[in-house]
């Protein structure tokens, strides 16, 4: 089948890549469109060192096969990414997306979805409702790591909250955050998203060069959300959330270890929270609802046959959601 | 006065040191017991470079002079330490141990309570019961620290708690926790004070230099709170909490930043809290109530006189409380 494979010289799309055979308790799907997200393109950049084998996460697809559950057939699906061993401390927990044996769908041990067919557990599937399209449904799995900072931190109406970021994730993150009703202001590195974020939400926007960067200090936030994956965006976040405030870190950054004032958390007592992957459930009644958009984040849709010139695309500065048709 | 007066040139102690003069809303108290802390010999060692003045902090005291609040005059008091400017952002919000123009009692820009005299705002003094002793009053200061943990992190019966370190203030977080009916191990360097904390709580104990010790991360700990104060402990509490669990930072490290793996930090979703000072209410009240031993911990008293042995002393390993009688 058609997949793009990460080998040791980097992405290349193969014609010859072996059909997948489930194991015990998973579903064959055929994805229909699959997102392309930072943590991809890090991939690629050699983030992690270890992962080689077909790329994607981000898909929304249709159930082909189903040895164990064949009522899953012709369902239209997203799925959630991590799959636990199911017998450790942490997945008799419900831990599962932390087990230190997971793998993890195009990113750990587990061929991905850029690919003509892939395989997931079923206990990891999500039927799509019928309304949604592709485009929309394609956004669950970032939605539900946006999500995620929600299920981990309580934010409120009165809560000051600063995101940094307005890539692809942060653009999920600004809604998701709006939806609190909470004091936002989107501090990014272009005019466009910041726009629609304003307009959707009448949230503050911030450009990251401006002047007015240095003056967030002075009105600290209780919340800071980090979503720029840049160790300059850890320490921005430092600088502007209140003593006894939060600092949600949203993306990993490539690379080494961050030097890290600890003292100073101490003595400001503020909390640093790491935020990874998030619930699918909420995501989905999200989009269902209509309370958070997604189409405008969409910058382009490629072909699988001409993923290179998507993965270039996804590259460039300012843009956003490059999705794929397979 | 008598006074011990941290130098450019190191501690020294003065007999001419000049009388306070108290502020609007500022008591004068007259020290009767005062606690020798880990920040005391921070601060003597060079952390944070800049304080210069009477060091002390931890004390129990009889007001002598309160010119805008007499009826204080004569009562027996222990002091919260920290004075905000009352007037910006975080003062209104009753973030005042925050405020970024405070002074610190004995640490920033305030001389302290290892002297015949010094003085406090009235607003920052409580009345000690009068059943309780002085030799229990003096730890009402570290005592409302541990406390502060469990305000800011929510700790139930079925929480396992790895503690790390049993020194002086290892020894009240362990109490502190034990009220929790939590699932507590605590790990420090020497067995004398393990084995009180196991006998008064029956909690379980490790010593650091243990085999065992690798083992704990085998069966992670959904909260660790680090209380060593070395960039060690901070590393070991990331090798034994749990992904999706907390770490609790009790106490600063004197100089440099610490390498740390904030994408680590964003996989495993940790949270990483600050903690430092705490409320004085609930300490007293523990103290009355007996919940909380302090007394064994007492490794020495010495007068004012003899302050530069009872600093020596304090230095040493294993060495827990050093009081000192004005």
């Amino acid at each position: 089948m058609q997949a793009l494979v990460l080998t040791e010289q980097g992405p290349r799309l193969a014609y010859d890549y072996p059909l997948p055979v489930p194991l015990p308790g998973e579903a064959v799907v055929r994805p229909r469109l699959v997102g392309i997200c930072a943590t991809d393109l890090a991939l690629i950049r050699g983030y992690k060192g270890g992962f080689r084998g077909i790329l994607g996460h981000e898909f929304v697809g249709e159930v082909v096969d189903a040895p164990t559950a064949s009522e899953w057939v012709g369902r239209r699906v997203v799925g959630e990414i991590n799959i636990g061993c199911g017998e450790c401390v942490l997945c008799q927990r419900g831990l599962h997306k932390h087990c230190r044996q997971r793998s993890c769908l195009g990113i750990v041990h587990k061929d991905g979805a850029l690919a003509q067919r892939f395989t997931l557990p079923v206990a990891n599937l999500h039927e799509v409702p019928g309304h949604l399209s592709d485009d929309e449904a394609v956004f669950t799995e970032p939605l539900a790591a946006a999500v995620e900072v929600l299920e981990q931190v309580r934010i409120v109406p009165s809560t000051r909250v600063f995101l940094l970021g307005a890539g692809k994730l942060g653009m999920l993150l600004g809604q998701v955050l709006a939806l609190t009703g909470c004091d936002l202001t989107v501090i990014g590195r272009h005019a466009a998203p910041l726009r629609l974020l304003k307009q959707w939400h009448g949230c503050q926007t911030l450009l990251s060069d401006d002047d007015a960067l240095g003056a967030l200090a002075a009105a600290p936030a209780d919340v800071v959300v980090e979503a720029t994956g840049t160790p300059q965006g850890f320490e921005l976040a430092r600088r502007i959330v209140r003593p006894a405030g939060t600092v949600v870190l949203k993306s990993t950054f490539p690379g080494d270890m961050t030097p890290v004032d600890l003292s100073g958390i101490v003595v400001d007592e503020v909390s640093v929270v790491g935020s990874r992957c998030g619930p699918f459930a909420p995501a989905l009644r999200l989009l269902e609802q209509d309370k958070v958009q997604v189409k405008p984040l969409i910058s382009g849709c490629y072909a699988l046959d001409d993923i290179m010139h998507a993965l270039a695309h996804a590259e460039q500065r300012g843009v956003l959601k490059i999705l794929v048709r397979v």
